[in-house]
């Protein structure tokens, strides 16, 4: 299940950045599980890691190479998340990365891995191994829609976002992917991103963007509060335009993120809407906060709140069960009377309980949308933030409770 | 569902606290929906209250009288919450107090309220007043196991523990009652427990002794995560025994706690067991923590997490899902490999990875059972501490999506 129309995007080749897919035979039924990305030569990247500490090999060594080498290559396998596989699992993620450098001619550290899949069952290395050059054949700069499908493991629907903005004259590509459709699923474990641009960016200066991009895009978001221990958001800029990030106008800078921001926040989204067992998106919206970490805490209480999600989940507009969140979310001297709750632009509590103006009929209709908003007015302060989730359904314990067998 | 045979002990009555019961009309079909407790005088009296910032209007003002005075009386009424009713939800709360008080010639704020039901509705207080003079005429030592029945909601048995003991050679008795069947119903709200024992405890030793217990017992079990509005625990000495817990012996002291302790956890245990669709009673243990907290942070977040609750459902021994929930309890330096996991005493995992010990067939044999523990040693420490929780099933998804309808 997942919510609203399926819908993949024209996605636009960035200069610079290729895509080849093959088979290694992981998935059965020779379905493509095998992804090379190669990223043109003096290619900047950088990227967020799950903070779990239980993270996968993949995960281990592209967090240690992706500062330390300039990176030509990027190789993704699905069907085995090559998690909970100790050091053999690491050993089996360098090895593949070996294999595709010597073939390619780059230096060994110059490839990072990425795995997606069963959690605690070792990689068939030389299956993919097998595969590389096949994949490394079909690179290419349109290969994103097929690599979108590719990623895939339990997701409903593949999921890209592109966007094309003039700077300084010339047309920038901002395009990506991602797979995932939990927070985690530690069995088919997670959320991967992809994102390429063909504007020179400075390796300082990369690194800072992603932190600030992921942080309001793939760090918003919440199925079911649980995390991955193999999730990666991949952002590289190419060069290939010419163009200068750190010599654009502030102006321009700001509209080069603003469009970043967006494509990595649609990926987030449509993360969530495909959302395991998932029939609503909510935006959960706290404003007139006094800190951002104090709008983060209600909005997460919220969203993370099984008791709001089953409520979502039934359509019922019950607002005892999202005041009872807000006051669970311990935030110091909150007064629960000056708060006020909107459903979409309904006014549904206030003053610590149900509004004066409202009416079941009214909270009703907004209940009954696919994708609303419960927009929380904290009435003390100027920050406001936003985290994006789903409700809670009788498929979200099928999925999770029959994954295995 | 619950978990487990239904039990309900024999109740030892505590001399000098009585308890009295009466149908006031706010349940339906004339059930039983109002108790009265009398507290002899002399009585000393503590209870730990919900932290939710949005507590319901008798919780506030019992908070704002239990050490200011000399309570005599705690009246209950179920079917009705009296939360998120603002400001004359609390004059509500206060009528039926002062009514009380009236009719028994104690002073206005001997009167401690709760209320336990629907979040959001206003209490019938003249329907209430009306019923205190049947539920007084009622008050007797006896009126335990018929209390235990009167203020469950939807909890689908009555949950009660006594003991008695020798100390300083009289007979001292232990006996509270409780009702939740999960953490939080915000429409329902939620967990109430009431223990009275006839020694006799110094005001400011009782306040020392209900934090410590509540921390041990009420505040270590999880359904869902949520937080009640209503959440009560008191602990009234009412000292007819004329025994003074301050001049036993250390050791006698110590027995006393440890058998309150366990009056306490068996009722907290019993609200577990009684969770919402909960099919298995889970103890999750962690060992070798550098520290409490470290070892709680780890415990709840096993506990709480969606993917081992439903895990846990499916009676699948999935060992990665644990782990990648360790993993996520955000704990500084944590080293994933020194991590041991135990089903009961099967070790399932080691070395960041599956037991090379471990079969899936020993998992399925300890998960197939209805109480079963994960044991997770961190091998980094001296301190222990365990939480309880409960799988997560349909049944949950069931009752909280249709509980309004």
């Amino acid at each position: 299940m997942s919510v609203g129309e399926d819908f993949f995007p024209k996605m636009h080749p960035v200069p610079g950045f290729k895509l080849g897919i093959s088979s290694a035979g992981i998935k059965k039924l020779g379905k493509k599980d095998l992804i090379i990305m190669e990223l043109a030569d003096g290619s900047a990247i950088a990227g967020a890691f799950t903070k779990n500490a239980f993270c996968a090999a993949p995960v281990e060594l592209a967090k240690e190479r992706i500062y330390s080498n300039k990176i030509r290559y990027l190789v993704t396998n699905t069907g085995n998340a090559n998690a909970g596989t100790g050091e053999l699992g690491k050993q089996h993620a360098k090895a593949i990365c070996d294999s595709l450098a010597k073939i390619t001619s780059v230096n060994k550290e110059a490839v990072l891995p990425f795995s997606t899949g069963v959690i605690g069952e070792y990689l068939p290395v030389n299956k993919i191994i097998s595969a590389l050059p096949s994949a490394l054949s079909k690179l290419s700069e349109t290969g994103w829609n097929s690599a979108a499908s590719s990623i895939l493991t339990t997701d409903t629907r593949p999921k890209g976002s592109s966007v094309q903005l003039e700077l300084s004259g010339k047309k920038i590509t901002i395009s990506g992917i991602a797979k995932g459709s939990g927070m985690i699923r530690p069995n088919m474990a997670t959320t991967l991103a992809y994102v390429a641009t063909d504007l020179i960016i400075d390796q300082v200066i990369i690194k800072e963007i992603i932190k600030n991009i992921v942080d309001l895009s793939f760090n918003r978001i919440t199925v079911d509060g649980d995390m991955s221990t193999n999730d990666a958001a991949i952002l590289v800029a190419t060069g290939i335009s010419g163009i200068y990030f750190s010599e654009l106008s502030s102006y321009e800078q700001g509209v080069f993120l603003d469009n970043l921001r967006e494509v990595f926040l649609s990926l987030a989204c449509q993360v969530v809407k495909d959302g395991e067992g998932a029939t609503k998106f909510i935006s959960v919206e706290v404003s007139s906060g006094r800190t951002k970490s104090e709008c983060l805490k209600v909005a997460y209480s919220v969203a993370q709140s099984l008791l709001v999600k089953t409520a979502l989940f039934a359509s019922d507009p019950n607002w005892g069960r999202i005041l009872a969140a807000i006051g669970m979310a311990d935030i110091s001297d909150l007064d629960i009377k000056n708060i006020q709750i909107y459903l979409d632009e309904i006014l549904i509590a206030e003053k610590g309980g149900r509004a004066d103006s409202y009416t079941e009929a009214l909270g009703q209709k907004i209940m009954d949308k696919d994708s609303l908003s419960i927009n929380i007015s904290l009435n003390r302060g100027d920050f406001t933030e936003t985290v994006y989730t789903t409700d809670l359904s009788h498929e979200y314990i099928e999925i999770n409770s029959n994954y295995r067998s």
